[in-house]
Formats: structure tokens, C-alpha cells, sequence
């Protein structure tokens, strides 16, 4: 018979979820209030005040999506797609392919640009793609790609698409809050993002952030969207600026508090001390990786601080390691994933996983777990690079 | 700038959410874990298993959704239907609606059987619908409306689809764990319901099963199901039951803990006696109601224990109530929805809503209230009722 779940104390190194703050548990917990309650209410406002800051947007409609990223991913393109649309989605990683398989379950065409794992989106490409097929409505493009660890340049792909009259859907799930992410300044049509990543929130909602054209564009639809959940026209009859709030779904109450205490904890340190303090830390850990002879996957110029791909060694055995990590030291780094599988491991630096103890307590262990596996790396090495820069460099 | 929120403790007697037990919250708040970390992989059998003695069922593949009860809804028909196909809804209330609405979403076309809101699901009238399109592939109801109060006949709805080869998808929103619903007894192919009706769980997760016919169905489809996130093919693939877990999409991990936590306090209880709970308070609710004059709405032959519909009497200001009850007794009881919008009260005796103390603090304010609004109902009668009925039945 099964009983109380008591979940072991982990370090939450990988891809997401990430380490979540006390804070933040402590609001989760709190007693539910109904979906309807004008104290709701308010906080809803307050949650979606709070996204506009995230996302550095003045968008209306800036709402969680009650369901996980990949819902949030499929609100932009069932909202802004219908059948024999065409749009082109690069794919440089896992989720530029979940993209196309989105396109086309709406009945549209998907005009592919794709680039090798590990490197950006080609803007030459998309440009290339769009004089092929002028009649593109949207320009499809993942900002800081999960699966490789790569960030792509989002503000020169939201203005190819502008130029060329489509809207831009962007997948920031790995980016808000970790890099940054200007909606507005960039022109980015229909955004969306997860809760787990850089916001250090409990999983299982989705930020999304359209622009007024978006809007425009999801008013003026002449076929129905597929989905009735995730239509942002009922969608917007809940979350809308009025008072008056029409029941559309039941709305995840306790994660709602929760989002919302993440959101405050990233208003009060500040956009700009947050992406710092993860390009600070990840500067680190790449130091103590480089100093045990680990090889990082991306070339600097596209590196994303909060998610990095390091080279599995020669001969040292990928689950084992993580399996290593994660008993004698409750520490949690991501598998590869798609092409990477078995070649490389994903640490996330993500959000309130991204602190100096986080970063020396994943290169102690790496040290110890793969000198277990036969590695004869300098040890003690990682950590005394880490330390270097802790030591060097004025935060 | 906003702060911390710190929500009022609220008694949530409306359709749901209903109250949630301290044990669920502090469950709900415990850290974080990965959502591939093999202590999260056996929690999740774990709740495959509370949901098939919940749902009183042997299918394999009963999950829950990492999303609300309408996601669930979605998932029944997207997977079940494909474009050109014809479904048989049933609408008696709210639910049947919405259920239409899915069926043309998937491009498929809905025969509507309509039936008096507050009345049950007419089954001559389905079996009629059936002697007229005997091509029907699905038979969608709703087994407990949320809207109007009132059980349909679930088992004789499942047997008339099975006997004309069709499938069966019913909605078990409001009846799973307050009634009893017997999905393998009854055949019924596709169920889906909420975690915070009588779960008493938090919202945002809806636990769903589908029988191994419905699988059959899923895995023999010729058109890829339209939505990739609630692709049960997709699914399966995480929730599955061999041993290797495929990524699809992160489940919402601590929500997951709250749902286990429910469904044992569930399995402690025991189906039966949650049953017998729900029917006996609701019994001392209605003699209180009816004390003070108030009508039921629903004939007591459909009326649902949990979910009570009461008429608002002549010359009684509905929101004016409501929010009265909601600030000087932090009690929540539901609008009316539809076409019952003004026109009656809608108070949940759902899962830990379900006790005594709920009772008499409803009926003592609902006495107050209406009083204060110009009633003139025996002052105390309400709780005497329901005091008499304590006192007398063996409980």
C-alpha cells in the first residue's frame, strides 16, 4: 500500500526543473482560494504585471498558460496557424522539430531551415528561406535552444520576419529571466515560456506574451482554433483587462501563488543583476570544467550561461556518472538529449540553481564521480579554478 | 509594487475547488525533484495505481493530465476523434456544450441530444440518436453536471455505445471519489476528471482513462492526433509502464505529490464510506436548506450529493449574497452558470468540503444573510434540521 511522499533533497543541475526557492514552496502551500475570488483576481493582475516586467513588454496579453511550455508552445502556433498556412521554423535542436510537428497538426506547411546541433539559427538561411516563400504568416525560431545549450540572435530573427510581413512565434523557455529577452524592443509577435526554467518555479505553467498584431491576428481569425483549452480568444475572457472575468478553466490556484512569489524574487534582485549573476556563475563552472579537461560542446560566441553542454570523455560511461551524481550526491545534471544522447551532459545554472555553492558543489562531484570512473584529471583542479574567479572578479 | 500574497482562509463550498486538506497542501510544498528522477518515475506508478482504485478500473492507462479538467476533456476527444467522424453529445447543462465544441474542433460532427437543464440525460433519446446514425463512433456525456447538480445514468449510456460499436467518453469531473462511478462495470472507453472537485486536490491536473479498446482506437489511427501535447501515442510514452520513461513534456512534479497525497487520504477512506460521507452530509444540508424555505432545484431522484442547486428565492439579491457570505464568513458557494446564471446557488459538499462543521457554517450564514436581505425564514430552523438529522442517523 502506498504512502506519504517524501521526496529526497536534490540539487536541481540539468535542464529544468530547477533548484526552487523556500520562498517559493512556502507560497505553493498556501490554502487554495477559488479560481473566481476577487483576491484572485487581484493577484492575477498582479501576475500578469509581473510577466510584462519578465518579458520587458507592455503587451496586453501576457498571461500564464495553465499547462506546461510545451502547451504554451502549441497556444502560439493552434492561435496564430490554420490549415494551409505555411511557416517556417528553424530547427537546431529538439524543439525547432516539437515546432514543425505544431505546424503541422494545424493543417499548415512547414518550411524547414536547419541548422547543426550546437550552432545558432543561420539568419542568412531564414532570410533565403523567406525570399523562397514570401508568403510565409510566421517565422517559427527557438531563443536559447534546451537541448544544445545554444542562443540564437532573436532580435535579428523577429525583424526578418517584421520585414517580411509574418509574425514572429519565439521559444523562450529556457531563456526568461536567465539572458536577455526584450519582447518589445525585438518586435517578437508571440513568445512563450515554462515556469521550471530560469524563474525557478515549480513546472507545470506556461508565461506567453502576444503583441497587439498577434491579437489582431487571433481576432480576425476566420477558422476556429483547434484547440478549445487553448484558445486565447476565451483565454483573454478570463485573464482579460476587464473586471468582469468569464469562467473559461479552473485555474491552477497554488501555482499561481507560486509563480508569483518567483516573479517578485526576479523584480526585487532586477533583470539586469539576475543575467549577470548567471553569466558570473557560468563563467565559473566553465573555468572548473576546463580546468578537469572537460570540453565544452558550444562555441563561446553562442553559449548560453544557464545551460551547458559538456562533452561526455572518452570511456567514461554517461549514466553512471549521472546515476553517480545523483545518489552520493543528490545532484541532478540533464542526459543529452536528440543528437546529443550519450555524448553529452546538460548542467543548468538556472535561476535559483545558479549560486557559488551550486557551481562548487557540481565540480567537487564531477571530480570525485569521474576519478571513480578511471578519468586521471588533475584533481581538486575544477574547484581551485572556480575559486579563482570567485576570488578575481568583483561581483 | 506588489508583495508577497497571502490569500484569506476561505471555506470553499462552490463547484470546486473545494477545500484542500493541510496534509495535500503540505504534500504540494514539499522541493522540487526532477521530473526523470527514478524517485519521481515510482511516485507516478504510484498514482496510476490510486487512480485506478479512484476510477475502479484495471486500464492501463490511467494518468493523470498535466493540465485542468477541460485539458482532459480535450485529450477524450482529439485522441478518440478524427475529421469526418460523427460523435452522439448528450447536453443537458454547461459541460454537454463545451463538449460540442471539441467534437467540431476535431473537424468531426456532433449530433446533439438535448435534454432540460436540472434533468438527466434522456437515454431513449440516445438510443433513438443511434437508431438514426448508427454510423456514430463516440457517445460523449457528462456522468454528474457541474452546472445543474444532476447524475445521468452512466451505465446504461456506456451500454447503449457499446451496443451500437460506438465509444463512449464521459465526463467524471464532478463525480469521482463523491459518487459512485464504476468505469470497468459499466464499459465506459474514455473518462476524464479534475483533482479539485472531490479529490479535494489542488486544481490544475485531470486524471483520465481509457480503456483498452479506446487504446486500440488511439493506436490504430490513421490521422495524427491534432494537439502534440495531449497526443496519448506521445504520453503513453512517459507515463507508460515499461521501465524507460521517454521525455515528452515536464509534469508539473509538486502538484503530482498533492494529487498522491489525495488519493490516499481517498484509499484510507475508502470509496464506499466517501460515498456514504457525501450522501450523509448532503442529506443534513438539504433538510437545513428546505427549513428555511429554501427549494432544491434538481428532483431528488438525480440530484447529486456533492453538488447541490439551490433556487435563489424571489426578491434575494444573488451577487449581493454571495459576496456577503464571502466577507463576513469567508465562505464560498457558486453562481449559477448557464442558463441557471442569477437563477440558483450552486454549494459543493465535494471530498474535504464534505463535513459537518461546513454544513452547519452554511447554513448558519446563509441564515444570517438572507435574513439580513429581507427573507423571513424561522431564524434557526436551518440548523435545527440538520442538527436533527446528525442526531438521529447512525452515522
Amino acid at each position: 500500500m502506498a504512502t506519504t511522499f517524501y521526496p529526497p533533497q536534490r540539487t536541481l543541475m540539468g535542464p529544468g526543473p530547477s533548484d526552487v526557492s523556500p520562498r517559493v514552496l512556502a507560497a505553493l502551500g498556501r490554502p487554495t482560494i477559488g479560481h473566481l475570488d476577487p483576491e484572485f483576481v487581484t493577484l492575477m493582475d498582479e501576475i500578469k504585471g509581473l510577466l510584462q516586467m519578465a518579458f520587458q513588454t507592455d503587451n496586453q496579453l501576457t498571461i500564464p498558460i495553465s499547462a506546461p511550455g510545451s502547451a504554451g508552445m502549441e497556444a502560439c502556433f493552434v492561435n496564430l496557424l490554420a490549415p494551409g498556412d505555411k511557416a517556417i521554423v528553424c530547427q537546431n535542436g529538439v524543439f525547432g522539430g516539437r515546432m514543425k510537428e505544431n505546424v503541422e497538426r494545424c493543417g499548415a506547411t512547414a518550411i524547414m531551415v536547419e541548422d547543426d546541433w550546437g550552432t545558432p539559427v543561420s539568419v542568412d538561411k531564414v532570410s533565403a528561406a523567406f525570399a523562397a516563400h514570401p508568403d510565409a504568416k510566421v517565422l517559427a525560431f527557438v531563443h536559447a535552444e534546451t537541448s544544445t545549450g545554444v542562443e540564437s540572435d532573436a532580435a535579428a530573427l523577429c525583424k526578418i520576419a517584421a520585414d517580411n510581413n509574418a509574425l514572429s512565434i519565439m521559444d523562450a523557455v529556457t531563456s526568461l529571466g536567465g539572458i536577455e529577452l526584450k519582447v518589445d524592443e525585438w518586435g517578437a509577435d508571440a513568445v512563450y515560456s515554462g515556469s521550471q526554467k530560469c524563474l525557478s518555479c515549480v513546472p507545470g505553467i506556461s508565461p506567453v506574451t502576444f503583441s497587439p498584431k498577434a491579437v489582431e491576428a487571433i481576432q480576425n481569425r476566420q477558422h476556429k482554433v483547434q484547440s478549445w483549452f487553448l484558445d486565447m480568444q476565451l483565454v483573454m475572457g478570463y485573464w482579460g483587462g476587464d473586471s468582469k472575468r468569464a469562467y473559461h478553466h479552473t485555474a491552477p490556484v497554488n501555482a499561481m501563488y507560486a509563480l508569483h512569489e518567483s516573479l517578485l524574487m526576479l523584480e526585487e534582485e532586477g533583470l539586469d543583476l539576475a543575467f549577470e549573476r548567471h553569466m558570473f556563475h557560468h563563467e565559473a563552472l566553465v573555468k572548473g570544467l576546463e580546468a578537469m579537461g572537460l570540453n565544452m560542446l558550444v562555441d563561446q560566441s553562442c553559449r548560453l550561461p544557464q545551460l551547458n553542454l559538456v562533452q561526455i570523455p572518452e570511456g567514461i560511461e554517461d549514466a553512471a556518472v549521472r546515476s553517480a551524481l545523483l545518489s552520493q550526491y543528490d545532484l541532478e545534471i540533464g542526459a543529452g538529449l536528440g543528437a546529443f544522447v550519450g555524448k553529452a551532459w546538460r548542467i543548468g545554472l538556472m535561476g535559483q540553481a545558479c549560486y557559488q555553492e551550486n557551481v562548487l558543489l557540481c565540480l567537487s562531484a564531477l571530480d570525485n564521480v569521474l576519478a571513480a570512473q578511471g578519468a586521471n584529471h588533475e584533481r581538486g583542479a575544477a574547484v581551485a579554478a572556480a575559486m579563482a574567479h570567485y576570488d578575481t572578479v568583483q561581483q
